[in-house]
């Protein structure tokens, strides 16, 4: 089989998970999440964010969740900033706006929103004697790590966190990949001040680790009324809620969740290391698990025939900036593939 | 552990499927239904299906897979046209509706659209000078089994087919439960059939033995284009399709599927046998896996201290209907813990 | 020209509306409904009212005014209680849905609700254990006069407006023949009784007078917030909102909204003995505006000859339901061609 | 009175639209559109049009007619194509994404889409391998004259018009203003041009003398299928769709609409003339009857005691863009008022 550093949901789940749901299989259970695993899930999740006020919901996959808390948390004429590059604007085929919501788009670096840009759009707002023809900005949508890989640092988050209370909307943290954000060596962010910084959150389970699954974290109280009723209006309830209890239930039971993305990280900095003995160019080297390479084009094509890897966009007529991602399930035996394949190009 | 009759996705996974996909769980795949496990179970499910023209897409419940077969297949203009007790109607909290369509309501018998008044409803509509100012009729719903666990003959489906398509408009079929249909002891309708008359329907995993899951077939090209991009945008793709192919690969080798349904309906006849060597009185005794029984309210209290069960609707002012559902994961131990719980109320 | 008893939007405006348009035609004022005009009308219906907390705003037509008045104040699970024969339900080609809210169908009697009827769709609803998956009963929607041309006594209103406060949910009258009710011989309710009953209602300008436009009452600080910029999301806030100010400036001044609709109640009794007198049959004898009368079918195809009115529905396969409506505009003249031709038949 | 140069729709209708209204006013007619004086007027636009295969609807506003066009004339999985400062993109509350479709935007010059844009965004989006995960460019919408007055030239529609033929989508125009872009001394493009060259287009009513009203004019039999109840379902079909005919049908009768759009021109001409000769800066000199000049904050607070005039963006510290507009109603003492208050700056 050929390697693949195509993205980080190739594999099933961590092997602990599997174990866990053969081994509560054939116990009957409540439905749509009244289990005892996804109480128990939700009790720890609660303990690692350090707050005793959060909410914790699931959600199976990571646009039906950026839709469905948008959707949820939003009033009637407001929209969501979020970088020209975040998922939610570019990714999900459009399922914010179908849910009758504008994403307001601002401009980013290195796909991270600047406060500064999201200031000035709030305050041009307002300063408009028409707004109330326009979209009210009413939430800040934000990925950590972003798209690219990047992350944002404690000031960065508590500087959008204070400018979003100012104006009293709520600041939402996409962290589909958050446990490689989490084990960075480059970051100054912990679980415990996301909980503290954000409204509402998510920890990805299907890139890290799980088969599929997303913990919603409320802060705060910011859980909407009769959010069990809107999931399932949005065809997002899940009949065997226990799926998601006992994946997350294993994935915070001994710091898995961590363990698991800090072996992502370290293969992602083997790979960089890779990339700059071999002497190729970086678009973007970032301090989690995503990184960003350009190739020639014919480099491009006789690497496609040994490895998986992904498309990122066109560079020059010559090159093109591909993306390499490691996982909680990249192998030695993968690394060492890798490096024979990038050697001969 | 207290016993469980309450529904049919109280267990996990049926064990083969548990097996299979720890088994494939390290294999490195494509996502979002690209794997070699989701080709390989669509070609299984055609073949079962006795036709060559038919696609398989795999959905992850069942809410869900209504809102998008029905949402993407009406045009702006029209409505679905379901029965009056139609999960779509009734259950889903309004997941039809929030796509902006309407569920234009029929009349029942024991959960069952009569083709006569379907018939009634579209010349209504047609015959009414004032219809453009009306919701279109633009497709017939209809589970099967239905909610109540009752099922349409052969003639009762042909009839519907050949009135839908003598106005142009699909056939649906909500098949969340269609094993126990099809090996049901009293019907005559096989999933050949199912093919032939209905445009689309789906083959129910959640309930019928795996995880979560719902395989919807499209017949004769109705596919919608560009049918994944729609999926994507109301958050219901799947990154890792894998969990899908794997379960439903499971279910349709060596005819798993249709041994676990037969499984559940030789418990439901057992169960029906009891309830009336018990002298107990039946609202509905239904061909599949569904019975409904009529309790006095102190027996229901006392019975709920041993068996779980479904609350269905208040008979009267003493005595309760409720429901016992069998599955795949029903034991003999269960049907003997059970038999024991009635006997002594 | 051939007479028309077709509806009541057959003709332009009342004579004196098209006077003030002409008279303030070419003074500049302030757009979407800051013009002095609006503001003036808006005073005097509150007046009107009786109450001074309720607020006034202006909408193009009916059908818009419904789905704006119950999407903006239904919460994301809640859908709005109607009767089955309800403007909304059945003729306004699933406006309500479009805004992603289900009609709750309730039966009905000559057009109106039944409390009993409304009350037991609520309780069933809260007695329900499986709610949650459930459309919740967030507003009851009634017109007056209903589309059969029948009024709710003020008991029955009365009734209505405290079942609705037991369960904190808005009671909405749909007014766009108040008038026509409000001026019947036959009714105990005023136009201070509705504002103290419903919680938003409007007045209809459409068939009672206007080009176009009705009034939305909200009372007791009912509006949702940042109402005009959800009337302009959907697409409703008009441009030159003097319109609707001069409109409903001049019918409710010096009661001509009253007086014109007693005009049409006048001509209506007068229709109303004509049958009787000419031996028809009614089909449903109302106390307003609206005639249903049983006519042959080659009766009517006689008189589709030389009276324009409207096809209601089929009678039986000789037999056909046919209406006739007088409205403001209704002359002696065409009250003398009518009798003429319906002797003729 | 204080003069205004706000907008072009601070005074009621152009007075021949009035008086045919007050002359057809007791002529009972049908309703929805059907009547003689909407055929009249779509037969009459038609010829102006110069095509046969055009179909006319009436609807009452701009965003509204935006709303309804765009959400009927995409597929589920499409966006529409526009300007960062086209009004749907900015000033209409987020209508469009109401519908369920995102507002895919593109960099602008002067308030122009520049067709390489256009063709990057589409390029880039074929070229992407994920592109079925983001939506699909499925229109381009363009207004003509642009929210800054500027125009497109013929060349320039043309190469846009060609770009969408070739990827098989629809080139829509917003003509809420086209009046006033037809009649400008610096086009080269007529109303037969943009019939030849837009899939569909609208002729503005609102800003161009009428009450309200915008006719749809779609080319190549593209209207969609029951346009009628899609317009019904977003509360946008009037009841007395005669207010639209008998406007349009003056409009377009003697060439009225051209008539007064070149007085607009005309009084825009004599505008932009003052402008120079007392010294003022131009933020943007358009061809047509918007003009943006840039003031400093305390000559604007003066000149907001004698004149009104529309807030456009704060410029600098010091300094403000407001913006004249003229129309049809600007007359020979607004102009002589105008230049007194600016003046005595």
């Amino acid at each position: 089989m050929m390697i693949s550093f195509e993205s980080d949901y190739i594999a099933g789940a961590h092997p602990m998970i599997l174990q866990r749901l053969v081994e509560t299989n054939m116990e009957s259970t409540k439905g749509y999440g009244f289990d005892c695993y996804s109480e128990s899930a939700k009790e720890k999740i609660k303990k690692a964010c350090g707050r005793e006020d959060v909410e914790v919901e699931f959600l199976v996959g990571g646009t039906q969740t950026n839709a469905v808390v948008i959707s949820t948390m939003l009033s009637d004429e407001e929209g969501v900033i979020a970088a020209k590059t975040g998922h939610i604007n570019g990714h999900e085929a459009g399922a914010v706006e179908y849910t009758g919501h504008k994403v307001l788009e601002v401009p980013q670096e290195k796909g991270k929103l600047q406060v500064a840009d999201v200031k000035q759009l709030i305050e041009d707002f307002y300063g408009d004697d028409n707004h109330d023809h326009m979209v009210f900005p009413g939430m800040v949508y934000i990925s950590h790590p972003t798209e690219y890989g990047t992350l944002y640092t404690k000031e960065e988050l508590t500087a959008l966190s204070e400018l979003c209370h100012s104006y009293e909307i709520p600041l939402f943290m996409d962290g589909a990949r958050l446990g490689y954000g989490l084990m960075s060596r480059d970051t100054d962010v912990t679980l415990q001040d996301i909980a503290n910084l954000c409204d509402v959150f998510y920890i990805g389970g299907t890139k890290v680790g799980a088969l599929c699954g997303e913990a919603v974290v409320f802060t705060g109280n910011c859980r909407p009324r009769h959010f069990m009723t809107s999931v399932k209006k949005r065809g997002a309830l899940l009949a065997k809620g226990r799926l998601m209890g006992v994946q997350f239930d294993t994935l915070f039971t001994d710091d898995l969740y961590f363990e698991i993305s800090k072996h992502a990280i370290d293969k992602a900095e083997e790979l960089k290391q890779m990339i700059h003995q071999l002497g190729l160019e970086f678009f973007l080297e970032s301090p989690t698990n995503q990184q960003f390479v350009i190739l020639e084009n014919n480099q491009m094509e006789t690497l496609k025939e040994k490895v998986r890897f992904g498309f990122w966009e066109k560079y020059d007529d010559d090159h093109t900036v591909v993306r390499f991602a490691t996982s909680w399930s990249t192998t030695e035996d993968d690394m060492k593939a890798l490096r024979q394949a990038l050697q001969t190009l």
